[in-house]
This record gives structure tokens, sequence and C-alpha cells, in this order.
């Protein structure tokens, strides 16, 4: 079949074997999927990793020994596969499992390719009324909602976005969606927009006043960014990260203690609420599509997706 | 009057005028004061302050033109003076003024000498039954209880310190009266039969298993136990900072997102309850004492708090 793999940091199409489906797995066809900033940066480098890319999809259960009934489902599906026999799996943080593999990021063959294969559990059925382009968002805003399972907002409140790339947009549409008063800082026309439809008010850097945010959610994956997230916290704030970065990143752990400042890592989150969103039509994320490729284009998809200001590049298999 | 004087990071003792109190202040005859990490981290220049160090201590009210009548108190003093006319001083959050002054180490002379002067609601009456050995220690008491002020600490879990310093040692005293099952890491023999007489288990670093507490008190200052710290966590464990750090410290912040690990910092905390927890004998913190010397060797007595392994070096105007 074909695919997008990653090998010593260069991506290329190429032919390979279909994947095998372990027991309790199930082959999925893959109808689209997007490209994620995490994509990028397992091309630069960031985390050791070869094989196939990419983990945002939708797609068709076309095999389920375990499952026979559920082969033509269409559904999206959570990334990482716990070993399902340690106690965090027991415990149901499989996506903590110290032995997991995730999804085109970690030990298992991704999703830009035309078959991929995932435990039947982790696949969750798509409701006939969100389509293709909408469904493929299902994994990053899972990723938005988890802030919501870490962290009461209070919907009185206010909170600021620090980076309104394809996370943090959705983001704030979620975040927007709890009542609370939502800011981004921004510097796209594109995305103003995109944040005025989602009920978010865009600020420029130098509105953002020092220590006037008690919650900030770091989604730049800059160094910039984090420094920016950092002066707008009051005392006593949260600061959510929400982007990995390259290496070490020099911080200043002092006015950390000395503010109080809780500091909270954020990573993948649950499906369920983000597909409840899409079908309701609480919130619309198509409005981010750059550009849409055949996955023989993917190398160029993955060059445009890294375009300062793209958002979502979406590929076909 | 005497005084521990600091000015370009040489301290010394001098004869300066006594403090003058301003309105809604008192006038406190110092008698004992206790030697803090930050006051070494102050002679080394890691914050800029020049005037009289100094900011645990108990002493006797002199004169207070505002409440004439507590005139005599036996006394202990939360360090922190708001400004009384900002948003954060009116919501109780004095300690976060931005315009604070902190006894002995922002803008405001401190207790190395033979008089001090704070805001008369800063001074807080100490019990006949704590003697001022133990009452001495109300300052990094309560900062050791601003834990549990930011936390719930779970009775049923367990909990690492690492650093059994000067302060390390009262926050696993405090924490192991909550149930919790606590452990500290430690080197030196006085520590560990100082954490057994408190009911806390001592661990060598090898010990630390990774991954292995859901919470971790770093303690130590040093970048070798934060990344201890860090490496004894489980994924969505918390981490709290209650340590400054010299500069800016390398942190691979990744990994705090992809385990997503909260963490925290801890600065100053409630006077009433560490009182309280003296005056009923529930720790006893006098083990902690090293040496007591007279207010003129105070010098001297720096050097003595920064010997590796030092505890409570006490000074008396």
């Amino acid at each position: 079949m074909r695919c997008l793999w990653l090998e010593d940091q260069r991506p290329s199409i190429r032919d390979v074997e279909p994947p095998q489906p372990l027991p309790g797995e199930a082959l999925v066809r893959v109808r689209v999927a997007g490209i994620c900033s995490t994509d990028l940066e397992l091309c630069r480098g960031y985390y050791p990793y070869r094989g196939i890319l990419g983990h945002e999809f939708v797609g068709e259960i076309v095999d389920a020994p375990a499952a026979p009934g559920r082969v033509g489902e269409r559904v999206v599906g959570e990334i990482n596969a716990g070993c399902g026999r340690c106690a965090r799996c027991a415990s149901g943080l499989e996506r903590h499992c110290a032995n997991r593999s995730v999804l085109g990021i970690v030990g298992r063959d991704g999703a830009f390719a035309e078959l991929l294969s995932l435990p039947i559990d982790n696949l969750l059925p798509v409701p006939d009324d969100i389509d293709d382009e909408a469904a493929v968002f299902a994994e990053p805003l899972a990723a938005a909602l988890e802030i919501q399972q870490q962290l009461a907002i209070d919907p009185a409140g206010r909170v600021l976005i620090v980076g309104a790339g394809r996370l943090g947009l959705l983001i704030a549409a979620t975040l927007a969606l709890t009542g609370v008063a939502t800011y981004a800082v921004v510097r796209r026309t594109r995305q103003r927009a995109l944040l005025e439809s989602f009920g978010v008010t865009s600020l420029g850097e130098d509105e953002v006043g020092t220590a006037s945010f008690r919650l900030v959610i770091e989604a730049s994956g800059a160094a910039t960014g984090l420094a920016l997230a950092r002066r707008a916290l009051e005392p006593r704030g949260t600061l959510v990260l929400k982007s990995t970065y390259a290496g070490e990143t020099a911080v200043d752990l002092s006015s950390f203690v000395v503010d109080e400042i809780t500091l909270v890592g954020s990573r993948c989150g649950p499906f369920a609420p983000a597909l409840r969103l899409l079908a309701q039509g609480r919130l619309d994320p198509r409005g981010l599509i750059d550009d849409r490729l055949p996955l023989d284009d993917g190398v160029d998809g993955l060059r445009r997706a890294a375009e300062p200001g793209a958002l979502k590049v979406l590929l076909q298999p």
C-alpha cells in the first residue's frame, strides 16, 4: 500500500506491506487524514520515529476479527494503545501506559497510508451528521477538551490562549463554549476572522496586560510564546502547557515559586465529547482547512503545513 | 541599634538608626531570629537587596500607636506587608501585592537587629506554652503549611520530599501529620534521626523508584534535586516547587506535557495553624537548632548556616 514514510527525518512516499492487525485490533481504511504540528516536529527530529506518519484520521473498518459486526463502520480513533496489563491501564490511564504505542508517533505505523491498525476499543463510530472533513478534527478537538478534564474552568472568569495555530484555535473554540470570556493572541487576519466566528476576542501581543489573566493556555510551542504567557499571568495563576518544545527550555523557576504559579502539562484528550460537539454543530472546525492533497503529494503537504500561518492540510489516500 | 546589614552582597554588623514605624505599624524588640536559606541566597546576590537581613523572628511589641493595648505582647510576624489599597490586598492576597514589602527581603529592614517594624495586623501573639526557640520556627512552618492550602493531600497516598534541609524537614513533619505516608530523600544521619522522630521514612537517592510518586515536593533548591523529583513522579503527578533557584533552569518542558505533570510554585504560608500545631505540641522543631549566637556574631552565623548539612542557626540581639 502507499504511505508517507519517515526515516532519518526524511519523509517520502513509499509502497509498504499493509499492517497486520494484532489480536483485538481492527484494520481501518483511511478516508482522510490531517497534518498536525507533531508530524512536523517528528520530521525535524524532535523525537526519534521511523515509520508511517500521521495520527489524525477518519476511516472505515474493513476487518475486525474481534468484532466482525463493526466492519463498515466509519470511525475516528484514540491514538494511544496501552499494554492492557499494567496498573495504569487497569486504572483507565492507557494514555499514560509506559509501554503504550501511539499511532504515527511511538512504535505504531500511522494514518498517512491506505490502511492502519488500532485496537478495536480505540475506534469510535462517527455519527452520520459529521462529515469526513469535520470528523478528521476529532483528535485535536479531544486534545483541546483535555484542558477541561484537568481544570475547572470558571465560566465567570477570563482565559487567554497564546498561539492561534491549528491547535490554539480549537482550544479557543472549545473554551468559549463554556461561557468563559476567551481571548487569543493573534497576528494574522484569517485567524482573527476564525476566532471571531468562535466568539473569541483577538488581542495583539502588546494588548496583553502584565499579570492580567488567572488562566493562560500556551499553544504556540515557542519560547517567546511561553514568555508572553508567563508575563500575562496573575500571581497564583495557572499556565497550561499545550505544546511541546524542542530540547530544554530555560525557565525562571523562582518566579513560579514567588508568584505561586501552577503549570499544567496537557496532552491527548477524550474523543466522545469531541464527537458530541461536532454532531451537535456546536463548533465547525472546517474553516481551518487550508488544502486537500492526495496522499501521493504528502511530502508537499508537510511543506505546506509548515508554512507560517498555515492551518490544517488534509491528505486523502 | 546593632544589626546585621547586607550591602553589595557583603554582610556586616553595623550600628544604624532604629526603624521608624509608619502609621498602622508597631515596633518590635527582637528576642531571637533564625537564619533561612533565603538569607544565604540574598548574600549570594540571587536577588538584589540592601538593608537589614532576617525574616524569621519572635519578639515583643514595644510600641504600637494604633493598638497601645498590645504593647508587651510576645509575637511572631507575617513577613509580607501589602499596600492595603490594591485589588489583591482587598481580596486577601496581600502576600502577592505587587507593591508589597517583605521583611528583610524586599524594601523593608529585617529581623537581624535589636528592633524591627511591621504592620500591627501582621503580628500574631505567641501562646505562653510555645517557647522562643520553637516560636521562631513559625515562619518556615507557615511556609510548609502553604502546600496544604494549595493542594488537597490524600491521606491514603504517598508523598516524597526531595531535600531534607531546614525547610524540607518542616515540610516532611507537617505532611506526616496529615496521615499521608511520607518519604524524604536524605543523605545525613542526623537528618534521618530527625525524620524518624517526625514519623517520616528516609530514602537514599537510589531507593527512589522512577515514576513511583504521585506527589513530590522539591525543597532542595538544586537542579539535581529537581531532576530527581521529576524522575520520581508518576504521569499526571504533581511537583511542588518549594525552593527558589539561582537564575534560569533548563527544563525539559515537553516531558511535562507528555506526562501531563502539574507543577505548583509555593512560597509563604499561614501563621495561625503553624502556631496552633506548636502550641498543641504536634511537632517540635527545636531538634533542628544547630547553634545560638549573639547578633554581634551574625556574620559567623551566616557562615555556619551555609555549611553543608547545617540546619537552623539562631541569632540573639
